[in-house]
């Protein structure tokens, strides 16, 4: 019989493998949104397909399964014998809980869920470019399709199965629960949204102007090194859409996007990624190379970035330090900017159609609207041939505008495309987690408002990397949340802050 | 009982995979040279092994060995059954090939191998950088000691280690015949050395001023194009060492470096390393995701890149097409430089102390200081603590010349750091076989120079195309010479060619 030492030693040598697997293909998913020349792109689908076949194989093993028994991890004690190190215990409950769910798909469904997915990815890109939801049609009916057929393998049953799916991102979460958060929520915003309309508008002319992208990717640089980016351990590269992905515990790479016309989507995308950078490379060394080596939840992940996003990067304390240093880059452009001024420029709020364009404040109506859909879809009260139409009425709804086109509609996400059903919440759940984490940072830290002008983010890391990072995936994101804040999750403080900020940017 | 064509599936299945893992491990250390963040070097490691091992593991399967042996394969006949078209028969003799000999290595000693390479290779890098070869010389001593034993492995026994060594490299090469012909390459480059000295020295002072890097990198680009380089199927990157990999049929990727004090340096890496690419992307579809989709050896891939670097790129014809271009792009440094006083500072002959900078004429006697070293390396005859004397005595008997830094001498090219004994005389029959191809490429188009001189490559890419790249790795270099040709290799045609260029430029 093997000693719990040496089952342990098992145990992590399968996951260091299904981490060499998962990161290498992480590589060639990086390098296919940046790098790939064009027709490398089919056989790039075919090495990438392969490596997640064999790491569905290695982590599905009866190796795996005998050693999580061995270890005392059973569906009533997920955590394995008692007499083990915390850590360990935890280790093997997310061994066991992702052991569960992979085993339970069939290799079969695995591989034609993957073959499928590439297909109806593809063609989302010429649906959206052509403007023809038609020929998207049957790639997002067989996309559903394996998301319920996945969520009954889970055992969702019935009007569960889209629960199965959030729980896949958001660990506990269930579409009750989130009803029950985005009700408020989106009173909350509706009626701020309200005051501000009511009141005139920034002007953003200035920023719209043509910024060289050279110069802005300069600039970018200068911003990773003051928000203290350590380039030995990542770089930043330029994709169509910003991403952060972590190729291994000292190589965690983000990218932006630079457009003439839109000075600010380049900077506040590098500020984004870098929050999920910090978190990445935040995390303790004694977890490295585990599977505990990650992000809470995905809402968790976003409450990061969005909070370097947001909270700090959109502060009036922040522009102060970085302004001038902006100004530099483009003394042409922004040296009679008044800082006041670009303040406001950066907070303006003005629901639109796309997602990714939206400010702080309507941001989360485009979530709630999609969730509401999605949870039709999953649930089959809504015909997906009639989503168009039913995209536009709930955008009038929710943002009032609404598209002409489906390719600035429906098309908009290509979440949908990858069966990626259930992710939509997490980035409004991330603003709520944001916003309590901060609040009790500013409890702990009160001079954060200096730091933040001066440009000195090093306390304010330290304090995330002992109060957030340290965990990894060890808990739960509610548990989470609840051990730094002593609080549930709840929306109150995120729309405190938005009412705080709105009302003295707007004058109500 | 299967029948063939499902063996014969079966084997293709098995060498696909084996493509998968060999060109997911190659973006890997693409990204290594070119990208990775500072810090991710050790895990990026484990990351190489990992997949390496998995591709050793895939091909050294029992399964492999059954398949082969089941389509008739055995030492007496590896192509296998006679009935089976010719194409999949050397299919079959290649994997049979390649599996004897990696089956007859030990997992332990392939992991062995591994690690301490890389070791040796980072010792190597510091070596170098400090001028130490002793803290290189037991690094050193082991890569020498797990070569001599692979060569055991493959029965290559006592003073024969080397030609199996050579083998890998070079398919049917040995230390004899390469001695015969590097005798007489010697004796011929020497002559022709000691003509070319007597004469004055070409000009090169306006190539050694600062060229702008960015502007270099752009004038690449259109380089590229001007030679025919789809850019749709590959790209260039910069490393420190230039390179080709393939990452797929239709990916395949080159990079070179710019040094502001030499132009040149850019301009000829380019060009050589799209002579590997071309090769690469003009291997036939049919053989395409097959182990059969590589070139036939290390010098008939050498004879490629020379070709294009040498034969058409340092020609006369050739840069009057290309100088105008360069011209547009430096019209401060190239403006008022005659084409011809271009054409002979490209060909100044001058035999200096490393490699990668030699000319064509003294390149060649780089190599054959190195196959004479690492001879006796092998067979024990020379003692490697003796190297740095040896390297310089050697250095000044082929060469005229000796470095007095170990850095600038015997630690000079990562090859034997790597364990790549046998490497290196690749190199030098690399031009021997460019020459003679080159030879029966100007009988059957006539007209090469003028296509050359107006910048038209394609005919001349089709011949290459259906004369050498056709074949991909279905014969051994020698057999393929022979059907292109009707000749064995000889050094003959290089020298003659030689001659007639030099004495043409230093006018003897």
């Amino acid at each position: 019989m093997m000693s719990m030492a040496d089952l342990l030693q098992k145990l992590h040598t399968i996951d260091r493998e299904c981490r060499y697997l998962e990161r290498s293909a992480a590589l060639l998913q990086w390098d296919q949104e940046i790098y790939l020349p064009p027709l490398g792109v089919e056989e790039r689908s075919g090495q990438l397909a392969y490596l997640e076949g064999l790491h569905h194989e290695r982590l599905i093993s009866p190796e795996t399964g005998e050693t999580l028994a061995a270890l005392g991890s059973d569906s009533a004690n997920p955590s394995g014998d008692e007499r083990l190190p915390g850590m360990e215990r935890d280790f093997i409950k997310l061994m066991r809980r992702i052991y569960d769910k992979s085993v339970k798909l069939p290799p079969d469904f695995v591989r034609a869920e993957a073959a499928a997915g590439a297909l109806s990815q593809a063609a989302w890109v010429s649906a959206r470019k052509n403007n023809d939801f038609k020929s998207f049609l049957p790639h997002l009916e067989a996309m559903i399709d394996f998301a319920r057929k996945k969520a009954v393998y889970w055992g969702f049953e019935g009007n569960t199965a889209y629960d199965g799916l959030l729980d896949i991102y958001e660990p506990a979460m269930t579409a009750e629960k989130a009803d029950a958060l985005f009700g408020p929520l989106q009173e909350g915003l509706s009626s701020l949204l309200e005051k501000i309309r009511s009141r005139p508008e920034p002007d953003l002319s200035f920023l719209e102007t043509a910024y060289d992208p050279e110069t802005q990717a300069r600039f970018s640089r200068e911003l990773l090194d003051y928000l203290g980016f350590d380039r030995r351990r990542g770089r930043l590269d330029v994709s169509a859409h910003p991403f952060t992905t972590t190729l291994g515990a000292h190589d965690v790479r983000i990218t932006t996007r630079y457009f003439p016309g839109n000075l600010l989507s380049g900077i506040f995308s590098v500020i984004h990624e870098a929050g999920h950078a910090f978190y990445e490379l935040g995390l303790p060394p004694e977890l490295q190379n585990s599977v505990l080596a990650e992000g809470a939840s995905m809402a968790i992940h976003e409450s990061q970035s969005r909070f370097w996003e947001n909270v700090i990067g959109r502060s009036r304390a922040f522009l102060k330090g970085l302004f001038p240093v902006l100004q530099r880059y483009f003394p042409d452009r922004l040296g009679a900017i008044d800082g006041e001024r670009f303040y406001a420029a950066v907070n303006r709020v003005r629901p639109s159609l796309i997602r990714v364009d939206a400010d702080e404040v309507s941001y989360a109506l485009h979530i709630i609207l999609r969730f509401q859909l999605e949870k039709q879809l999953i649930s089959g009260e809504c015909d997906p041939a009639s989503l168009p139409g039913l995209w536009r009425e709930y955008s009038l709804r929710y943002l009032g505008c609404a598209s002409e086109t489906d390719a600035d509609g429906v098309l908009q996400d290509v979440h949908w495309s990858m069966g990626s059903f259930g992710y939509f919440p997490s980035y409004a759940l991330g603003n709520l987690y944001a916003l309590q984490i901060n609040k009790k940072l500013r409890q702990d830290i009160p001079d954060a408002e200096a730091l933040i002008s001066s440009g000195r983010f090093d306390e304010i890391r330290n304090w995330l990397g002992k109060t957030v990072y340290c965990w990894g995936r060890r808990l739960d994101p509610g548990d989470l949340l609840k051990k730094i804040t002593g609080e549930e999750l709840s929306v109150q403080p995120f729309l405190d802050y938005l009412e705080g900020k709105y009302s003295e940017i707007y004058g109500f």
